[in-house]
């Protein structure tokens, strides 16, 4: 833990029910570490006067910076700023500057303005004031002998511009001390206790200012190698030489040495051979085309499909055999094969893919059980079926069954010489 | 607060630098909301031992219920499980069952069980044991006097089925002293002030015991009734009149009286008119027809659809006139209404919802800034479409786009007499 470590506290009512889900806190622990400061906690708390005191007093016993989120709004229920005023001994005072930016983002919005957003420009004279061109809400820098703490809106684009405009760039001032560097390997195919067992000889050897963390999810696993040191430059070498010597080892499964979607990995494959794909999808009914257009730009390689969750769709638009069908079932080898060619010709595309199966509960015949789900993957030449058998339940069994199918695709298509 | 508040704990070094976002807590705080425990406080920390134990004896100062998640698997860098065994005094012994079912589910995978394995057996023989069907890490309970701290692992459907199965049962029965109802009305086409200020005197008039929230999601809202009483059935009387007055009073926007998804909704009054619908995304990429069959029998309505992501399959698949792209765009109410006519052809469906629009961050042109999106519904008869524009990031704006044109497509069905 490095000397200058900070402490997170979120506040919200909405964060103890379930009703949000936090992700200024992930987003402030990588700002933090990408210049060296290691997040040491994170607390939720409710809007909740002595719940939030607490939660301060705690973190100002060993943090060097606190950053809270959350309780600064107009409503009744936000009453973090008058908690910090008075936890600092300061008086409220109105900010001119910030009057004068509520009254204009009011007007520009042609809305009336209310005596609740007039005391928005009201901050603690014992602050500096960091401004929020984003809303009306201040964020707050509270100077407490060496230690920092900063109060900020908790809606997630107000937060991020002013910590990117302000709060980051001083932080950095105070706090540079020492260096943090990530690598991610991304591998699919194996287990993580199969990856443990691999890695034993590896880890035993690595030095204690690098970590490394197993980051498994749906049937892959990431590798995260931290290091901290003073040197930057020394230390990237460091762990960039320590990813490779993992990437050797494990060189049967890596599927990406840094830490990216898969979609985004099948897309830079493909950009890379200047090739498209499309999508025939059955029991997936879409989740593989909804990954794929996560990717800002997928439009260069990924053209589309035929969700064909109806039998009569398989055959009518991508000219599956009805016999095919009929002899084989609808999930089966034959019929993935079927729908991938006709894939590959209906929608003009270098590569297919292709899914049917039974993803539960219900839908299981004699033949085919729940969790069984055939995917073929090809191009004009060649096409490869498997049948797979997943066990969880519909919603993750879908999940699986189209990241599988991207997988297998993304091997193809780095199979092939062209 | 009631007596009996919990305190979750989440461990991981990944959540402390903003690789992972923490979904588990607010699933966690919602269970625990649904037979009356509050959720004072929520603590992340890293894979730290003395952090975790300070974490755990803060807990158990106030709260009666600690959940722990995270820190459970296979490898080194998870210490949770001999932490806690040592904490609370116990030692680790191999369970039979626990061992049965990790061999079993390595046979099933057709993998070879390592001796790291075979350690997720080992439990402390102070804790009660929950099983977990989905993994290999089982999970934890500990009872220290009437406190009750339960570890977890941190994959998200590994600890939902053990809290489901076993966790939540078992909690209930020990922290359920009153009863408590939920109700929940689903509003669409209003924002949660209007909303509020419909509900003005309503919400002034609700009892003590009945609590009102708004749960706001993609430009719908639910409004959910919570009471808390000695008597069920008077209790669920009491809820059900209220929420029926708040259903005349909202009666425009409200499109269910339970709390079910969207595509649930829209599968139902497809089911009740016993017609069938299709799709035809564009910018979508496929995320209508990932939420249609997200609904288990959704087979029974939803027959397929077009991803026409590509121009080309828009005009070849779709039948939309290459003039009306060329001279309106892809993103224009001539393109969908195109694309909704030749989906209900090319489907033969008797319902279409069409989508087409930019998502960002890159490819607004002059005509069309990001954001933007057209959608269209329609049967054979009549097609209906409107302009909508999203002001999030592609993600957002995609789920975004993708709930909203479900909605049109609910209002539309909902709009025809037979």
């Amino acid at each position: 833990m490095s000397s200058a470590h900070a402490i997170i506290i979120t506040i919200g009512d909405e964060l103890l029910i379930g009703q949000t889900i936090d992700t200024n806190s992930a987003w402030l622990a990588q700002q933090l570490n990408s210049f060296g400061v290691d997040v040491a906690k994170r607390v939720a708390v409710g809007d909740d006067a002595s719940a939030i005191t607490t939660a301060l007093d705690d973190a100002l016993t060993t943090a060097k910076i606190v950053i809270m989120t959350g309780g600064l709004g107009p409503t009744s229920d936000d009453i973090t700023k008058p908690l910090l005023c008075n936890y600092f001994g300061g008086k409220l005072v109105t900010n001119e500057a910030v009057l004068t930016h509520v009254k204009e983002l009011f007007a520009r919005r042609n809305r009336p303005i209310l005596p609740v957003n007039l005391k928005q420009a009201e901050v603690p004279d014992n602050c500096t004031v960091l401004f929020n061109k984003m809303g009306t809400a201040p964020g707050m820098w509270f100077q407490h002998g060496d230690q920092v703490v900063i109060a900020l809106p908790g809606v997630p684009f107000e937060m991020k511009a002013i910590m990117e405009q302000e709060g980051i760039p001083a932080l950095k001032r105070l706090f540079s001390g020492h260096h943090i560097v990530h690598r991610t390997l991304f591998t699919a195919g194996e287990g993580e206790s199969f990856i443990a067992q691999k890695l034993t000889d590896f880890e035993a050897q690595l030095p204690a200012h690098i970590g490394l963390a197993y980051l498994p999810d749906s049937g892959m696993v990431r590798l995260r190698l931290t290091g901290r040191g003073k040197h930057q430059k020394a230390l990237e070498d460091e762990v960039a030489a320590l990813q490779e010597t993992m990437a050797k080892t494990l060189a049967d499964i890596v599927i990406a040495k840094e830490d990216i979607a898969l979609e985004a990995i099948l897309g830079r494959a493909l950009l890379h051979k200047q090739k498209t794909m499309g999508v025939a999808e059955s029991c997936t009914g879409g989740t593989i085309g909804h990954y794929m257009t996560m990717v800002p730009g997928s439009s260069a390689y990924f053209k589309g499909g035929i969700v064909s969750y109806a039998n009569e769709l398989k055959i009518n638009l991508l000219g599956v055999p009805a016999a095919t069908i009929a002899d084989n079932g609808a999930v089966s080898e034959p019929t993935v094969i079927a729908m991938v060619q006709g894939a590959i010709n209906v929608l003009q595309v270098d590569y297919a893919v292709a899914v049917s199966g039974v993803l539960g509960p219900d839908g299981a015949t004699d033949r085919v059980p729940v969790g069984l789900v055939w995917i073929a993957v090809g191009d004009k030449d060649t096409v490869k079926a498997r049948e797979f058998r997943f066990h969880y339940d519909r919603e993750r069994n879908k999940e699986m069954a189209a990241k599988t199918a991207m997988l297998f695709l993304l091997k193809f298509v780095n199979s092939r010489r062209s």
